[in-house]
């Protein structure tokens, strides 16, 4: 028995015609924002949403705003088909799938630029990056009227900046942030996990290794020299180039302050090969 | 008798709550953003929303974002009885008033960046006020879940402005544009030509006949040469500096194509002492 595939919208105008119905009959609607290629962190937060919400909607967009011209755009994985069959065993009610055309029509020109949260980290090494998602994160809320939008905290920045987008420009949705979803030895789940050869997957999970060893040590604010160690421990496990390991404020993603009793958050991001990983942990 | 003088809002939520209640009652609702001083410009406006929606709330925001450091934020007219007073008389029913704070909260970081329509024209004088406009009004827009919005034609790359980002944000609501209103003489009505003089007053409306010459003579294609004509007639009638006098596309604001078919627009802006004006008139 296979469950019923979701609907698919492919016009602005048809997901907001169903989503008024939904309204209409007092249903209350999340979304969560994919680019497709969906796994397990995905599911998971359609499963979220439903804890919120009497429909899911969940978008389906390679956006290539948010692509560097040397990025992966093109190679970026399609897997249409599967992440409907995928879709259906998690209930989400609808696809919402538009076209580049129907993203961006000729003459389009506005842009969302966010700042604070956006700030440093990922910025420093794609500086392109979140303007595109605040932008298409924007259109994305606007188009479908969603009560609630789902983020994994896998993209822990980027979660913070749409947190501050939503804040800034007092879009009516809730983010809801949903906790990454790991392989059985570790590794955050990831899309672009599937460019890594067996060789440099059997090596990804140091990253984790070495988040989790700094957060452990930040409780003592011993935090710095783990730093160095795990630098080093990524070098040895064959990263090419480590473009961070830090501690920032879980909050603003300023440097931590550890005696200020604010939360903080290790954030790491390094080349093993073609493929660049990213990770987080709460400290 | 006077009239009811409207309530006023000074939070979101508060008006977010005053709104969801029409909402609830199946009524619409049309926003007219305004920075206060109002005129008969502005109260044609909410005339206009009231023609299409049940319910209207008028917009009293002085926004800092939009005016540049050497500008006139600090002294720009603020007449908040006098504006109430005069909004009783055509039946608004909220003011939203915010406070600078309420608008901006402490770590407001994100901006909406208009291009297309809103490069050139103002653009080159006034570098900062598109961004300032675009993001205040988005704002606006999402505070107040309005169905309409009402802009004065007087500001008409500002219309475009906004009718653009309307459309590449996908904000759900609709813009309706006014016509401009005059004085007796011609003179658009403006907040700011209270900073005439009375000889200065005596001559701001060559600024209207010149725009008038240009859009007739544009009709067989003499434009050209009655810009050049109408730049010694504002230079002749004390305006010291002309920032520009230029008939563009009616919906790109870029160069006209009188070939095309399309409508033009005649735009001016020019100093008259201390005072900017600006107008615009349909070819």
């Amino acid at each position: 028995m296979t469950a019923k595939r979701p609907d698919v919208s492919s016009t602005v105008s048809d997901l907001r015609r169903r989503v008024a119905a939904w309204r209409a009959a007092g249903e209350r609607v999340a979304l969560i924002p994919t680019m497709g290629a969906l796994h397990e962190g995905h599911l998971s937060l359609v499963r979220l949403g439903r804890t919120r919400a009497h429909r899911t909607v969940t978008s389906i967009f390679v956006n290539p705003t948010q692509f560097a011209p040397t990025e992966d755009f093109n190679t970026y994985p399609r897997t249409f088909d599967d992440d409907l069959a995928k879709l259906a065993t998690v209930g989400c009610d609808l696809v919402w799938a538009p076209t580049a055309t129907e993203m961006y029509p000729d003459g389009f020109a506005t842009r969302v630029v966010p700042a604070g949260a956006a700030e440093g980290l990922e910025t420093d090494f794609r500086p392109h990056f979140f303007g595109g998602v605040a932008t298409v994160c924007c259109k994305l809320f606007t188009q479908s009227g969603a009560d609630f939008a789902c983020f994994g905290e896998k993209d822990y920045q980027q979660l913070c900046v749409i947190r501050q987008m939503v804040r800034d420009l007092d879009l009516p949705l809730e983010i809801l942030p949903g906790a990454t979803i790991r392989e059985s030895d570790g590794l955050a789940m990831s899309s672009r996990n599937r460019y890594l050869s067996a060789n440099e997957r059997s090596r990804a999970v140091v990253i984790h290794d070495v988040i989790r060893a700094v957060a452990e040590a930040a409780r003592d604010g011993r935090h710095q020299a783990v730093i160095a160690e795990g630098t080093a421990k990524l070098s040895a496990a064959g990263f090419r180039t480590i473009d961070y390991v830090t501690v920032r404020d879980a909050e603003t993603l300023k440097d931590w302050d550890r005696e200020s009793g604010r939360p903080g958050r290790v954030l790491a991001a390094a080349w093993l090969g073609d493929t660049r990983l990213i990770d987080n942990v709460a400290v």
